[in-house]
C-alpha cells in the first residue's frame, strides 16, 4: 500500500539479505541501482553491515547516507537515556531522508534481513510513510540464512514455530520453547547462559543449533550442547528445529 | 554442513521466493544456470507454482522433472490414506532424483519461499542428504513478500512472533494469538470464520491482515476486519503485526 504526492521522491526499504551478496534479491539489484540516494545504518566507528552486502553493487559515486546509532553498547531497553537517545536519533534520520525526498530524489535504506522484520528500517517507515510512497524490497531473514547454511529443516506441516528473544526471563524462554514445535532464538550475547538452562528445561537442548554470522565468511556453526563455552557476539541465533516425526514415522 | 562422496552429483534445494520473479536471489540464479536437472513439485493437472517463478530463468532445453503430488484435495492430515500415499510419493520422488545423483547431475529442486521453511522440499532433503551432498538455496519466504506488500512491519524490538497453521483448534489459536506479540496465521482456507473468532476472542482482529497470493499479479490484500466474505484458499495467510508501540509511545 502507497501513497504520495506528486514531484516528491520515494521511500524504499531494500532488504539485502542475510550476509552473503548472493542472497541480494534480483529486486534490491534494481533499487540499488535506481535510487538517487542510499541510506544505511551503522553503529558509530564501523562499516554497515548492510553496506558490505550490498557494496560491490553501489553505483560509482552514488550519494550515500550513513545513519549512525547514538550507542554502540547494549544497554537496558527500559532506559530512559536510551529510549530518548533512539528516538532522537530516527527523528534526526527521517527529517534528513524527508528532505531528499522533498527534493524529488529517491531514497533507497538499505537492511540486513528483511526490512519488516525486526528491522530498523521500521522507525522510518513508521515516520516517513504517511507522507510519502514507501515501497518495500523483501529480503532473506537472518534466520532463513542460517537455518540454509545448517541444512537444518526447521518447520513442517502444521508445525508452531515462535522466534523469541534471549532477553526474556529464564521461565518465560523455558515455557514458551516448549510450547513451540520450533523456534529461533534471536539476541543471544550475554543471554547464552540463561538460555542454555531454559533449553535444557524444556528438553529442547539435544538438537539446538548455535550460529554465528550465518552465511558469511565468518560463519561458526556448532550443536549447542557440544560448544564448549558460553560466548556468544549479540546477533547470534539458536536454532531449535521442529518436524519431530521425520520420515519413516510420518511422511 | 554437507557431505557427498567423488563423481556423485549435488542436491540443491533452491528457494525462489514468494511470487514476484524479481524476488529471487542471485545465488537462486545462478542455481538455476548450472543445474542438470530442474525439479519441481506441482498438483497433478496444474502447472508449478516455483516453475511459474524461475520460468524466465531456466536455461532453453534443461532437463526438467516434474514431481505430482497424488492427492488434490486438502484430507484430513490424519488420514492414513493420504499419509501413506504421501510417503510413497516421496520416496519415488527421492529415488527418481537419487537416480539423477548416481549418474553425477546436479538437481536443483525449485521451491516457492525458503526451502526448510514449510517446504515439500524437506521430504527430499531428509531422504537424500544423508546420503548426497546437499546445498540450500535460502529464499525470501511467503510471509516476508505479504508483509513487504503491505508495508505492514511485522515485528520489532523484544515482540515474540509467532507462526500458527489456521488448523488447530479454536480456543487453541485464540490462547496462541494472545501469547505473541506478533504473529501470521496460514493455511486459511475454510478455516477463516473460525480464525476470525480466535482474532476477536484474543483482541487481534483490529490490525490482522488478510493477503492472497502475496508479491503476484493476482494479489488481494484487506483488512481482514473489512473483508466481507469468509471466503479463502488454502494458501492465503492473516498478518497480525506486533509493535504496539509505535513512534511517539516507544522510539
Amino acid at each position: 500500500m502507497t501513497s504520495g504526492k506528486l514531484m516528491e521522491g520515494k521511500l524504499m526499504g531494500v532488504g539485502v539479505g542475510p550476509g552473503d551478496p548472493e542472497l541480494m534479491t534480483l529486486k534490491a539489484m534494481r533499487a540499488l541501482g535506481e535510487a538517487d540516494v542510499i541510506a544505511h545504518f551503522a553503529k558509530a566507528g564501523c562499516a554497515s553491515h548492510s553496506r558490505a552486502i550490498a557494496a560491490r553493487h553501489l553505483r560509482p559515486g552514488v550519494t550515500e547516507l550513513p545513519l549512525y546509532y547514538p550507542v554502540t553498547t547494549e544497554l537496558p531497553k527500559g532506559c530512559d537515556g536510551y529510549r530518548d537517545a533512539l528516538r532522537e536519533f530516527y527523528d534526526a534520520a527521517a527529517a534528513q531522508i524527508a528532505g531528499r525526498l522533498d527534493a524529488g530524489h529517491t531514497v533507497a535504506v538499505i537492511c540486513e534481513g528483511d526490512p519488516l522484520f525486526y528491522g530498523s528500517y521500521m522507525h522510518l517507515h513508521a515516520r516517513l510513510s504517511p507522507r510519502y510512497a514507501a515501497e518495500i524490497v523483501a529480503g532473506v531473514t537472518g534466520m532463513s540464512g542460517c537455518w540454509s547454511a545448517a541444512g537444518l529443516p526447521i518447520a513442517q506441516g502444521d508445525d508452531v514455530f515462535t522466534v523469541l528473544p534471549a532477553t526474556l526471563p529464564e521461565h518465560e524462554l523455558a515455557r514458551r520453547l516448549a510450547e513451540a514445535d520450533a523456534a529461533v532464538v534471536m539476541k543471544v550475547g550475554r543471554h547464552l547462559p540463561k538460555l542454555r538452562r531454559a533449553l535444557a528445561a524444556s528438553g529442547r537442548l539435544r538438537r539446538a543449533i548455535y550460529v554465528e554470522r550465518g552465511t558469511t565468511a565468518a560463519e561458526k556453526m556448532i550443536a549447542l550442547a557440544a560448544k564448549p563455552d558460553d560466548e556468544a557476539p549479540y546477533f547470534a541465533v539458536v536454532l531449535v528445529p521442529g518436524w519431530e516425526q521425520r520420515p519413516g514415522a510420518e511422511i
